[in-house]
């Protein structure tokens, strides 16, 4: 029996495209001897819906789709992921599609509820099992999150005579080093069974989660047989064939699973590709093309940069620097130099007589002083004006640039850097930016974001001789803060208990915890840790907790 | 037996001040006679901590708190809702004080997972009924949800032999009409189970949300005994007796009970008093003592401010109004005559100069022009970056005032009109900004919003002779195709069918889903709605659907 995998890029809501795309792949897979298809866990609807699925007419639609795909791919069984709405309510389900119908429909048990996923506001559990015959080999069923409950699985599948392959079809979002996690539980899952196991996920972009694929064959044995492209659509091929007195042999299909198709286990590289994907999807399924970048010559802006290029090409990317006086005429020189070592259109449109302006209306209010915190956040204001003026008026998307460290801590002026589409950056430390600019310069072979940006001290210039570190420690203490506190809710004196020094521990988790309002008001950004802000960390605006002791 | 219902305004983390106010009216509920107080759902943390509730450190200090209250409070059995974590996981559980300690915990088995809650991202459900004796009397408990699903209420009691009163300790948000359902809901349970119902409600403003309290005494007839107040602090007794032979007799206790405390069956009175509360404890929970108001001389910033004087007073709340040369003299002295009726703190900022400035910047890029949407969206980004200039020099929040009906469409301008902490009007669709611009007056009994102002057909005034009907419908039918496709999730041909303007129908749809990203972005704003924007509705930004048919 030969299975293949189908890792596509499906959009959410575009039922018609997903279709489509289905059907054409289903024909690839047949032209190239496959026995089965498989797609990635809700590829006809897209994942994760959300709110749509409290859409009847939603759920109506999706299900006349998967009608469609059978009775257009009658020669080969098509395996494909669905919202499902029946009389006993909506389920995350799976159609397994013959001879022109829906001849089975595995619904997902283990409904996760956590992180990012919100699987128990649309769904229930399914509580029955799926199994069929292929050329005498026994497929059992599962959805994602099902294999990675083995305990659970055991039990469930306890009444089965045999299975030779577990399918799971999967929208497992991407973060750093997922990759090793899910190798091991699929490997575990083929030990427990003593079975092969083909795993199909999805790939793309979709808001703030990226969806990186790298479907596998694992065998009896808990080998990865074969795995498919890290962030890339591909189809992944094997063959499984009976052995007597022996489990069945899985052995990859050459002809499709080209060598060395993963990506050098590197989390730098995979990030950087996560977020290439994540810009180019959130751009195109948005329907624009081009993107614009305000850029200040400091590293953050230069990487956003890059990225952009590497996600749309050269030509989609616009660049424009807006220095008022205090911008060294360093960083104004690198934002000119970044531009031309990518090759993109740039501007420069100096704020300094429209922030004289501002400031002399503002001087009618008593008090008003220029040398403050709101003087400063005027600048940046009037970049973000500037910067969606030009998205209105030539369809650029503004992507902002601010980093996870600086987001955690409010070191941004909303509705200043803050304007903007999608924020690239959101959910990358700063220590790790400094990798990636690195990372640039070595994928290009030459100095692409220019040394001089990756060398100098962080500043906001929003005043003479301003630094970060003014305000904040150094980043390779303040990032050891913030992973404690916000990705592990690690409390103040678990922290001090780390090693990490007391003054600065209360001073940052106090800046996060106040700055939860400009989070919510922030763009979306691309998931690349185990915990991103945005959905995946739901905390109150309005909230006196201190982690002091009771 | 005399029962005190306690309904107080928690708030979110303020495990000590929470602990503190349940010391101070148990001592109070003592002095009045009462047996036994009752406080509401997660009084002790607040409702709903969201992410908190993944700090194991605010789980054990949550329980050390409801340890203190034991020891502090001998004289009386006090009933108190917090987040429990034991062996089993996470619980939302009620806790029976008696005697200095813990006697009792019961925890609650209906977890509601769907509109605005997530309580399946934390709790595990409860499986055990508790019951206990208070002179003579079987007190079984609840926990809000557990009493919304009667059948399933009956089966879980069904071991119980005998009760006389159920307590119900609850923190259900408020919208429009949910009074009476509630009423019905208390009342059926009574009825059923022949015996008498306690519900003690949260009241206060979280975030979006807001708590109307009304904790109430439901006899075992099924009647409404005696109401709390509505949207304040309140204490209900009533005292619980045994008559021979028949069902004990429930009586108000009139000291306590003021006559006719619940608000007038009003929608209108009623709206305005939830947002007066959300915004009084938005703004003082987040430890601002004054607001700023851009006033337009238009009915929904003077609705707004009207709003922020009645919560916070008018010492509290400034008005700024930003004219251009777009706005007409009437709109600029109805902004000055509002002031002075609600007699606030009023400036005037032309924004004129600094336009000009901006938009000569600007001419340097090829095919700037003025007469676009880019250039009328300018003037209320510089209007936004004024007032967060204010708010970041003087310590001012500020509120916005765009309606429900403008932000479910889109009709505001990103960072400009948008730019703010509170949303007051978020919610409240434009027919119904109508009706409570009336009932201020009304309420003042005098033309506190001039009725210029309420006559004036809409306009944003960002190009000549602009009206908001020179791209939207009438307000009467856009409101219904929102209410229709938001609050319903109606499908354009359902909305078609009810005889909605197909080309207003598409139109429409087509504009709620494009501006995802836009609401995405702005500031939090009141839930009065059964269905509101915000985490009560949770649409992908990037979306391909279109509600056509497959």
């Amino acid at each position: 029996m030969r299975i293949a995998l189908a890792q596509f890029n499906t959009s959410v809501g575009d039922i018609r495209g997903n279709t489509e795309k289905i059907k054409k792949l289903s024909a690839e897979a047949y032209d190239l001897g496959a026995d089965i298809v498989v797609f990635p866990e809700m590829s006809v609807c897209g994942y994760p819906p959300e709110d749509l699925l409290l859409k009847k007419h939603f759920l109506e639609n999706n299900r006349l789709a998967v009608e469609h795909i059978a009775k257009n791919c009658p020669d080969i069984v098509v395996v494909a992921g669905f919202a499902e709405l029946n009389e006993n309510g909506c389920f995350n389900s799976l159609a397994v599609l013959q001879n022109g119908e829906i001849s089975k429909i595995y619904r997902k048990s283990i409904l996760p509820n956590y992180g990012v996923f919100d699987e128990r506001r649309y769904f229930r559990p399914g509580t029955e099992t799926v199994r069929i015959m292929i050329k005498g080999m026994a497929v059992a069923f599962t959805i994602c999150e099902d294999v990675w409950r083995l305990k659970w699985l055991d039990s469930f599948f306890s009444e089965i005579p045999r299975i030779d392959v577990i399918i799971n079809i999967s929208a497992s979002p991407f973060h750093v080093g997922k990759i090793k996690q899910r190798q091991e539980i699929l490997s575990q899952c083929a030990k427990h069974f003593q079975c092969a196991v083909a795993y199909c996920n999805l790939i793309g972009g979709q808001d703030e989660l990226v969806f990186d694929g790298r479907s596998m064959f694992v065998d009896s044995s808990g080998k990865v047989v074969c795995q498919a492209h890290a962030f890339a659509e591909d189809m992944l091929l094997a063959d499984l064939t009976s052995v007597e007195n022996k489990k069945p042999r899985l052995k990859a299909v050459a002809a499709a699973s080209k060598p060395d198709k993963s990506l050098p286990d590197d989390h730098i590289s995979e990030v950087y590709n996560a977020l290439v994907l994540g810009v180019r999807d959130y751009v195109r399924k948005s329907n624009f093309s081009k993107v614009i970048i305000g850029l200040s010559g400091g590293i953050d802006s230069s990487l956003t940069a890059a990225i952009a290029v590497s996600a749309l090409g050269a030509k989609n990317v616009v660049g424009v620097t807006m220095p008022s006086q205090f911008n060294s005429p360093d960083t104004i020189k690198d934002a000119q130099v970044l531009a031309d070592n990518l090759d993109i259109e740039f501007y420069a449109l100096p704020i300094k007589v429209v922030l004289e302006q501002f400031n002399k209306l503002l001087t009618e209010m008593a008090d008003w002083d220029k040398n403050t915190v709101a003087y400063e956040n005027l600048q940046a204001r009037i970049r973000g004006s500037i910067l969606m003026s030009l998205s209105n008026r030539y369809g650029y998307l503004v992507l902002t640039t601010s980093n996870k460290s600086e987001t955690a801590v409010g070191y941004a002026t909303l509705y200043g850097d803050t304007a903007g589409g999608f924020a690239v950056l959101k959910d990358v430390l700063k220590t790790m930016i400094y990798q990636l600019a690195e990372y640039v310069n070595e994928l290009h072979h030459r100095e692409v974001i220019p040394v001089s940006v990756i060398k100098r001290p962080p500043t906001a210039e929003l005043r003479k001789n301003q630094k970060d570190t003014d305000s904040l420690p150094e980043y390779d203490i303040l990032d050891k803060i913030l992973c404690g506190y916000v990705e592990q809710d690690k409390s103040a004196s678990e922290l001090i208990r780390d090693g990490l020094p007391e003054d600065r521990v209360n001073q940052i988790i106090g800046m996060v915890d106040r700055n939860e309002y400009k989070r919510r008001q922030s763009p979306p950004g691309i998931k690349i840790t185990p915990k991103a802000f945005g959905k995946d960390r739901r905390m109150p605006i309005t909230n006196l907790y201190t982690s002091e002791n009771f």
